[in-house]
């Protein structure tokens, strides 16, 4: 388990400092993460890579000369905010555009693309791409849903070392795609790994199991098998990688690969080695040269006891880019000339608005104290559940929505209180709320729950008294923002299932002269029914939870924690009736 | 715990041969262990460091340039024999002489010393040098009793830099002592390591508390306190090491220390980020400059969730080594030219003689049929003991007692099987099996045993019938031996306390004309009652064991196995009464 932090909130802040204390010669820190102690040569595709923390080296370890520009550091096992995406890119930028790399999780893709589109809107022209190794996530006629893990070590290098010889931004991304293309990873896993300040790991398997195709943030994996040993384990994984060579591989006296044994956090290195002896044999068996391989831990989580095998496909043009120098905290190979010579120029600060709003009108302002309740009563809320949301969000999914729902709705009652004490409106504080939500909670539920804030205070404005049809239509628009952004529709056992009914509830109570309290509370009615709901399906697709059929009989955790918010914000309501709302 | 393993006998074997296949780009086999790609530059001292399997990058892994020239690799916490380090420091030599470097622990003393002997009467000039960092073990009076732990590779790092200077070896062996001297370790802990096969960890550590001072082998802390938080667990680190500065450190002004923050095992790394946070701040208020800080795991126990704080206070000669480049599987920095040509001549087979023995008298021939029977019960004793002879070598040792001695006596049985077959006496069979025990226990008690069964074989020799008073003879030279070897007297709590009253009751016993069965009925009666009485006392000194206070009320497990081992035989002579002996 995780023993050493001080705050378990501060926890990824402070690991994020410790690492850059201790790796100055490599990196340096700047908003939202780490670029390289050297400026990118001008002319160079900036490779600017990131996913939550508690994968190191991934993803701060992987920065430095021959490898990635940059890393957005998010919180524990959370996608980073846009908004330190673009202020990583944006210092790691070159000029020659930058090309964001991120394993395939639904908040890094959010997020990520987020800041895509805000850095070609500024002028920073910017490509994404997500890494789609692991094999056990989704079947071979659905590679685009696989997630990322350790193989996102091969594919970043690929673009970053093709990005150091000068390649253009595009061409620099078709190399990342060959790289995925040519990469497949299986894993096992025998404990699951306790977040920092957590009671429990996030998963359990029985004594003497173990769990075949497990993911790096607890995600389940498709069964479970008795203790191998090690050679059962080398030949497990060996042979799953083998089953599935991508289609261009070249004829068998030609098949190479880079090979990664990765330890992802207390199976130890003599243990690896032991394993390692077996896959080499069966690799050099069935005619595979192994390339230059990698044993050890390379992308972790946490105290997990586990391994995967990561094979990279080469061609003459992969193997050289594999086989290239690189200088990094974490991975070292080869020889590299001098270093350019270290940046002192100040960390980046983010040009902030923070210190001025705009004044709302006194009716607004009425309201907007309304609002700072409601956000105070989704925060206890949260508080209240936090460890019920991370469980029910394990069986299916990564276990972050109860931290990353307290992380995201502490920080939209901070930032209303600040904004509600500068004199500004509902709408306004509304903005601010949504704004700081998304920045500090990262993954999907802070993208998610940060466009439906916006799309409330949008619609709410800083000059009007809000009246029940206008908060029923900005729930209408957050609905809409949250299907728009999120992809997903009813019955796919999201928020979207609980959303929907919950707005469409809301506005048709209100059309009816049905006042808002009582509205809201027929509305979270429905809610509540939605959400119970979503134990009983069986998802119709399966985007970013390749496992979501594990979850048969259990709630989504999303739609759970907005069917709760519903309900304890008509109690805020109800204590207001005949006020400002 | 670990888990992934075939036969757990076999694992650091398969260890090592995995390390070597995912390593040949820095490291090549040699039996005994591993030597650099390269050759060792002409003229140039070869660095032989060495150790037990589980300390991984310790030992193999920090082999190459600007490092090791080699490592001898042992079993699981276990020394090499000296056998092993011999033929690693035959591979390394350059011509320049070897320096043999390893921790400050009973067994390495004992085999790295016979080795440097043996290979300086072939001609191979040889230093030894044993590491003592950890400032827990013992007192700054006592520092040569201190054992070494995750400061072996700063001093180790030290020596070799100043070998690739060119340096002669007297003058690299001075580096090892300055660097040594300067260099301070402290640790702590919060659960101990499983080793494979095994089904209890070595130690615990209660829920929500913390040993503190722990060693890398379960050797017992010096105290136990609450778990703290990372910052008090830098604190605690931080003030235990600056308590303690070496005579020589310059004024504050000029105070400049290399920082390693280590990991065990399962303290993973954003923990240590974490932690070592507060550590640089901490030693940066205190005026300390940190050089070239290496936070990562570097001197492992499997998986033992423990971290520990070194510094080495840097001259500008020590700091100047300390940034040297190095290019090893686990540990890299800066950049280094060219490698030399890896070597392609096939692994290093020690020659053996095995396959020849002198031929034994008829009667010497059937004594050796009861030298078998012998070794047969001596090694079924330790096979149904293994367990508990760990654990009570846990309570003050390093827990290797009982497999290690399950390892020596199968060997030795093994060795003299084959050797009878052979047609060889019972002297020679003893002495065969004795270098068996040695080279494939390791340890201490390797060294021990080994030396005890060749002194009995050599007083036995191949052409007497061995009478009552020849085998007492036997054991009055192995209990010299031990007391020689060892630096053990009666009193200190270790097998002497039964070897010697077991020698001298045996020897009075026959010299009063009593059978060699009822003699060593009575003899094995001593050995018993010392053994028990071990239980009661504390040591008067504490060699390699500094925490043996906390054994009151064990008995010491080499005793304790002693007098099994005496009872067991005792059995064998009573069904051989009238026989050959």
């Amino acid at each position: 388990m995780t023993r050493l932090f001080n705050d378990p909130t501060a926890f990824a802040d402070e690991a994020l400092d410790g690492f850059v204390a201790a790796h100055r010669r490599w990196v340096r820190p700047v908003t939202g993460g780490v670029v390289r102690a050297g400026a990118t040569p001008a002319g160079q595709v900036a490779v600017v890579i990131g996913g939550g923390s508690g994968h190191y080296p991934a993803f701060s370890g992987l920065v430095g000369r021959g490898l990635a520009h940059g890393a957005a550091v998010g919180n524990v096992f959370a996608s980073p905010s846009a908004q330190q995406i673009r202020s990583v890119a944006r210092a790691a930028h070159g000029g020659a555009g930058v090309l964001l790399m991120y394993g395939n999780y639904a908040g890094d893709v959010l997020h990520f693309g987020q800041a895509a589109e805000r850095l070609t809107g500024e002028g920073v022209e910017a490509r994404t791409f997500a890494v789609t190794d692991d094999i056990s996530s989704a079947g071979p006629e659905e590679t685009a849903k696989r997630r990322g893990i350790a193989g996102d070590l091969p594919v970043f290098k690929a673009a970053a070392a093709a990005a150091e010889r000068g390649l253009p931004l595009d061409d620099v991304l078709a190399v990342a795609e060959r790289a995925n293309a040519r990469t497949r990873s299986f894993g096992i896993a025998f404990s699951g790994c306790t977040l920092p300040g957590a009671d429990h790991p996030l998963f359990t398997v029985a004594q003497a199991r173990m769990a075949v195709g497990l993911g790096i943030h607890g995600e389940p994996g498709i069964g479970e098998e008795p203790l191998p040993t090690a050679d059962e384990a080398a030949r497990l994984l060996v042979t799953s990688l083998l089953a599935e060579l991508p289609d261009d591989v070249e004829g068998p006296d030609r098949q190479r690969a880079a090979v990664i044994l990765n330890g992802l956090g207390s199976v130890k290195y003599e243990e690896l080695f032991v394993v390692y002896r077996t896959v080499a044999e069966l690799l050099t068996d069935a005619g595979v040269e192994i390339v230059d391989p990698e044993v050890g831990e390379l992308v972790t989580s946490f105290d997990m006891a586990g391994i995967s095998l990561t094979l990279t496909w080469l061609d003459d043009d992969l193997e050289a880019l594999w086989r290239a120098p690189a200088d990094t905290p974490a991975f070292r190979k080869g020889a590299l000339g001098t270093p350019e010579p270290v940046r002192a120029e100040p960390v980046i600060a983010e040009e902030t608005d923070d210190l001025a709003a705009p004044e709302g009108s006194d009716a607004s302002r009425r309201a907007a104290a309304v609002v700072l309740d409601v956000l105070d009563a989704l925060a206890a809320t949260v508080d209240a559940h936090v460890g019920e949301l991370g469980r029910i969000d394990a069986v299916a999914g990564d276990g972050d929505h109860g931290i990353g729902m307290q992380r995201g709705s502490t920080a939209a009652r901070r930032a209303a209180v600040d904004t509600h004490a500068l004199g500004a409106g509902a709408g306004t504080v509304l903005v601010r709320a949504a704004d700081a939500w998304a920045d500090k909670a990262g993954g999907t539920s802070g993208a998610l729950w940060g466009s439906m804030l916006r799309a409330v205070g949008t619609t709410l404005g800083d000059e009007d008294a809000p009246t029940a049809a206008r908060v029923a239509d900005g729930v209408r628009q957050a609905s809409a923002a949250v299907r728009r952004l999120g992809g997903a529709e009813v019955g796919d056992k999201t928020m979207v299932d609980v959303l929907v009914p919950f707005a469409d509830t809301l506005a048709a109570a209100t059309a009816e002269g049905v006042p808002l309290a009582a509205a809201w509370d027929r509305a979270a009615g429905a809610a509540e029914a939605a959400a119970a709901a979503t134990a009983d399906l069986l998802p119709r697709k399966g985007r970013a939870r390749p496992h979501a059929e594990k979850s048969l009989g259990t709630p989504d955790a999303g739609a759970h924690s907005l069917s709760l918010i519903t309900r304890a914000v008509h109690g805020v309501l109800n204590d207001h009736i005949g006020e400002a709302i």
